[in-house]
Order: structure tokens, then sequence, then C-alpha cells
């Protein structure tokens, strides 16, 4: 069979899984995944035995270490899997939610109720985990799902594949519900993104060229997640210590996340008293400085670099951190407003009226004020998990949890109502 | 200047404005909306002049009567537009709306702000009226506008674009939140939907063969309507009068709308008694009939055409019904499975249980109990106005209001507070 076949056929069964599934109970949803999750403790020295000829391949191949730790699976990594799944069978289950149901004054009653989109294709890079992670958010949201992983977890996924097909077959749901794409050949995603008639939306995981890629060749509506060119704003009237704590953590909590600050703006007033304290702090943390001409000024007992216009517009994901020292509040969101890349921004300040003109005006999918821009994610936000963070303004923004897999659908009630 | 040259900077200029829209109060919203409300009166006779100039034009391209009809404007239309932009004017602005804030664990207090999707452009045919109702839906809502009518009303949208461009400048509104592509060029409509960098979302309206060429070949995201395959099943356990009434309106109220039923499926036990009652109402108004075998059967004193598979597939939009006989609820739904556009569909029965089954198991932007499909619509949905009716699942499903042209994000409150 040609890889067009094959897509279409895991398309044309998901389509018809994704029909029983839309009315599969909460219970036997949950009741899957619980045995999915007990199922991968089972199974876990298969799995580790698959994993380990990914990892042997890998090593051949010469993979960077970073891309062969995310490839890697352990015991402890293995119950992370299980207990999120069971995490996820805990939700509630947005399915079926009917909203706003209110009378109009022909007699009619209309509300919105909550439904599944339909078929969610998931393409995605190395980490084996992913594949867990999205299919317990599809399955829960009442989707069907197509997982394309990344061709060196190849026999990880399938063996993931294996357990999630035994724990659907046991739990009586229909074993077409999650698939795997079992090729690992290039021209299947080409494929995924081109079936709009069995995938109704396509979540790329991944780094952003993978994205582009997608973005700009599918014939599928795609939730996608570019990059994390995230700001604070450090304003004329912050709290000092606040100021200083949310641009030491936005930076240092981890660096290669998407919601890591990559460029601090502070304004020149409190820059002189500020920005020695921070460079000692960034310093001893062996962050690396690219300043503004003022920044570097200030800074002069510091090794800063000259930051260039290409740094405004870079995504560390790494110990490196662009100052700049604006004249003002206006400065600042038009700095961000030229290059944020739309994702998590916050202010530091005291004045309610320039938190408020912040959180109105600023045009990215978490706006924040007096808080790190770590927080810009699905667990801290209460959405119980995520599938990925949203930087598109359609459908979903910000972090993607069960809600941004569903759709609503008008429902009216009447009693023989005719217009 | 070219046409890519001359899109792009319209696309530039939009952007512009759609920073200050997206900060301008209700009130000077509102202000510019009864402004365009205002002068659309005072300039109706230059607006009368400009559409004879097109009237002209399209008799002697010898254009259809129905799409003249859609062209003219008249005293009473120019007043029905004037009073669209002042009941948008009386619905609540969606914009800066704060959802959900609650306080997370970690201290944090996380919510949702209602924003406007940023550029929209709106591709059209002939109705010149849609150049207001989009303008005053899309302005309402905090969104800049580029919008491209059909070369035939040209005239007519240039002058009303004068009319709003004034009522911009004197409400102290960006000029360029609302712009008219002034060329006729069919190349126009290409470079729109190529510049996601300046549009955040195209909205055609307009014939099938329109909404399909734009979405083919869109790399903006694109809010369609394709057609309104609609049906209506009256189930075995339907209030006959209810049936009788639902069948005849959703069919015959208008016959040229989307949300007309085109097919109607009825439950085996009911139809000997209820398909004559039905064929002599529709004959007396007119209404041909195409059917099932049985139906023709049933049927045999009136004269019903045997119903072929593409009758299944059609969407009428004329005085034509095609009618099936379906041996079980299970039937019913699967035909709609098979052959809706996921539009409309409706129930007719007194059962709970079957009710409840069909709102769940029906997949399209509006499902319906005792009912008449006529009801699926803007206005009788208690949006105030509509855009257009949306039959995909992302983002805005069935009719669109103002909250379609808007999007969420998260907004995050803290006292500095780090993770």
């Amino acid at each position: 069979m040609n890889i067009q076949d094959y897509l279409n056929k895991l398309g044309q069964s998901a389509r018809i899984a994704s029909r029983s599934m839309s009315a599969t109970t909460r219970g036997d949803k949950d009741k899957a995944l619980e045995a999915i999750a007990t199922e991968l403790i089972v199974a876990k020295d298969q799995l580790l035995d698959a994993n380990q000829r990914d990892i042997q391949a890998a090593i051949e191949n010469g993979i960077e270490s970073a891309l062969l730790d995310r490839l890697e699976l352990n015991q402890a990594r293995i119950e992370a899997m299980a207990e999120g799944c069971r995490q996820v069978a805990a939700l509630p289950d947005p399915v079926g939610e009917i909203s706003e149901l209110s009378y109009r004054p022909s007699g009619i009653q209309v509300g919105r109720m909550r439904v599944p989109l339909g078929v969610i294709g998931i393409v995605y890079e190395s980490r084996p985990n992913v594949t867990i992670d999205a299919a317990a958010l599809c399955l829960k949201s009442g989707n069907a799902t197509i997982l394309r992983g990344g061709s060196e977890a190849i026999h990880s996924n399938r063996a993931i594949a294996e357990i999630i097909a035994q724990s659907l077959a046991s739990s009586g749901l229909n074993p077409h519900s999650i698939q795997l794409v079992e090729t690992t050949d290039r021209e299947a995603v080409g494929q995924m993104i081109s079936m709009p008639e069995y995938i109704d939306v396509i979540i790329p995981r991944g780094g952003k060229g993978l994205i582009e890629r997608i973005s700009n060749n599918a014939k599928v509506p795609v939730i996608k997640h570019l990059d994390g060119i995230c700001h604070v704003y450090l304003d004329a009237e912050a709290d000092l210590k606040k100021a200083f704590d949310i641009a030491i953590n936005s930076k240092t909590h981890r660096y290669g996340v998407c919601n890591a600050m990559e460029t601090l703006l502070v304004h020149q007033a409190l820059a002189s008293e500020l920005l020695p304290n921070l460079a000692s702090k960034y310093s001893s943390l062996d962050v690396e400085l690219r300043g503004c001409p003022k920044t570097v000024d200030i800074l002069a007992d510091f090794t800063v670099g000259q930051a260039t216009e290409e740094d405004w517009q870079t995504e560390y994901l790494a110990p490196i951190l662009s100052i700049r020292v604006v004249e003002d509040y206006q400065q600042a969101v038009d700095h961000i407003q030229q290059y944020s890349s739309a994702h998590t921004e916050s202010i530091v300040t005291e004045n309610i009226t320039t938190g408020r003109k912040f959180l109105a005006e600023v045009d990215s999918s978490s706006v924040m004020v007096n808080a790190s821009t770590r927080f810009a994610d699905g667990f801290e936000y209460g959405l119980g998990a995520e599938i990925g963070i949203s930087t598109d303004k359609l459908h979903a923004r910000g972090p993607v949890g069960l809600e941004g897999l569903t759709s609503q659908k008008y429902v009216v009630l009447g009693d023989g109502h005719i217009r």
C-alpha cells in the first residue's frame, strides 16, 4: 500500500471511530485511561526494550545529547506517563456541557453544547511521552486521534501504540480511536495535512521549523505554537523587590522553555538602581547579558555585550538575556508590539492604571501584572493538562487543554415552534 | 502601483489601525456607528446615483434578475442599513470582558479577556448592504476591516466607503479602520488571502464557488459557510401537528436561504398517515417533490419524482424537496451523517430520550428538537446581528455575531508571584 492509501485508510477509520467516541460516556473514557495507565506499568519492560532500540540507533546516528535525553524512557518517566493518564481521567468531561440556555422572544430555548472537534492529527518530534499525553487528552475530549511521532522514536511509539490498542480493546472502545502512523516515511506528514475530509485539525508539537513547514502547507486547520519571545517590563512605579524577583525568576527558573523571558525592558527611572543588582545575580547564575547602549553604560562594571537587532528577535531558550532601557511605558509597549511573538508578556508596576492599560493593549496569549512569565502553563492555569500553547488568535489561544480540543454547537429546544 | 503593493499598503494601514481600534472605548465606537447611520441618510441621493450607475452597467451586461435585485438600493434599503448600524451600536461591547477570573493554588489570579481578532478581511459578492453590515460588526468588535465587494457593485461600494470614511473622521477614529479595496481586479482577492502578516482572518460571503476557491487557496485562516443541506426528521413518536407545521415551515417560509430544509426524513410508522397531508400542502404551494421509492408509493396520487443520489446531496435553494421514508431513528441519523452539510438539523419527537440522543449525536452547527430549521439565525438566537453562519468546527460555529469576531487571551494578576 502506498503512503497516500495508507493515510487515507487511517483517516477513514478515524472518522468512523470519532462518531462513536463523541457519544462515549465519561465513565467509559475514564476506564480506558485507567487501563492505559495500568498497562503502561505492566508492559514497562517491553517498552524499555523498545526504547533501547531507539536509543542505540540514535547513538549510532550521532544524535545530540539533548535530543537523546528527550528520547529516553526510564522507570520514572513511564510512571509519570501512567500518572498523567490518571490525572486526565480525574478531570471533568467537557463534552455535552450545555451553557447559556435561555428563552428567546419567539419562545424557543437556545443554548450551546460543547462537542468534540472530531479527528485530531498530532505531529511531533522525538519525545515518546507525547504519544501518551496527546492520546489521553484527545480521548478524554471525545476525539479520535492520529499520531505521527518522530522517526527516532518509532520503536518506542509502536510499543506505546500497542499498549493503547490493548487498553482500548479491553475497555470496549473503538480500536481506531487512537492510531499511530506506523511508517517513518516523511511523506506521511504531507498526506496527513492534506486530508480535511478525514482530519479536522492538526496540532504540531516541536521546533519552529516543523511548525512553519506544516502551517505553510496544510489544507487542514492548524492549532500552532510558534516561538515564545517573552518580555518583562519593569515600570517606573514597580516595587523593586517584586521587579527583582520576577526578572530573575522569569529568566532563570528554566531556560529551555517557551514561557521563559528573553528580553527585559527597564524604565529609565529605575535602571541605574535596579540593573546592577540584577546583573550581579544573573552573573552569579552564568546568564550572558546583551544590552542596549544605555544598559551597557549602566552595567560598565559587568561583562555585557551590545544587543543587535537580531537579539530582539531571538528566542534564546538558553541562559542569555537581552536588556533594553526604555524612556517610558509607551516605548516598552511599542517594543513588545514590534518584537513579541505574542506568547506571554508581564509588567511589574504598582500603578493600577498602567497595569490595566498593559492588560488591554498588549496583544499576547497571556498578559500578566506582577507575575513571572513562567506561570503561562496549562497546569498553573488550572486546565489540568495541556496539549500545547497556541499563539494563534482563532479558536484556542494560550495553553490548550481539554476545552481547546472541543467546539460549541447551538442547540434549540422548541414545542412545535415555527417562524 | 501594482495590485500586490496596493493590498500590502491597505494591510499595513489596517494593522496600525487595528491597534488603536482595540483600545477604542465603547462610547467612541457607538458614536462612529451613529455617525455612519446619520450620514447614510444625509448622503442617500449620492448613494442612489452611484447605485444607478451599477444598475445600468449590470443591465447592459445582461445580469440575471435575481442578482439585479440584490444589487439594487432604494430609500427603504438605505434606511434599513442605517437602522442596522444603530442596532449594532445598541449591542453590548464584547471587548475587554474578563471572565472566569479565579485564584489558583499558587496565589495568582487567572482569567480570560475578550479581545478583537485584529484585522478582518471580508470578501463578498454583489449586495452593497453587506459593506455596511460587515463594517458595523467589525467596528463594534474593535477590529480593523478590509472590504472586497463584487465588481458589479463598485460604484455603490465606493459611495458607501466615502460615507464611512467621513463618519470615522468626524468621530475621531483612525480612517484606516475600515477600508474598501477600490480596484475590481480579481487578483486583489488572491493577494488578500495571502497576507497573514496583515490580515488575521478572512470571511467570505457569497456562493459556494467563491467560498471554495478562497478556502482552497488561503494562507490566512478562513471562517467559512459552505452550503446548508438541512434535514428535518419526523420521528415515530412525533406529535403529528408539530411534525406537519415544522415540515411545512422549514421548507416554505423562505426558499433561497441556507437554513431552509432540503430533505425531509419520515419514520415509516407515520409516513402513510402524514405524507399525503404534507404533499397536499406542498403541492398547493407549488413545491416540487422528489421521493425515495416508498415515498413515491405512498404518494401515488401526487406528482412525485424519483429522488436520485444527487438529490440527497443538493442544496436546492428553491421550491424543491427530497423526501425519504426511513426504517428507524438510526437510519435517519445515518442519512444525516452521510449527506448533511453540518448546518442545521431538526428532529420532531415527543420522546425525551430520542431527543437527547439526536442533540448529542448529530454533528451540525445547529441541532434542534421540535423547532423549524428557519430559526438558525443570529437574530433569532439573540446575537443581535450576524456576519454569517459558520459550518466550520474551529473557532465560531453556527451564526457568527460580535463574539465570533473576538478571541480570548489569558490575563494573570499577581503580587510579585514567582515559581
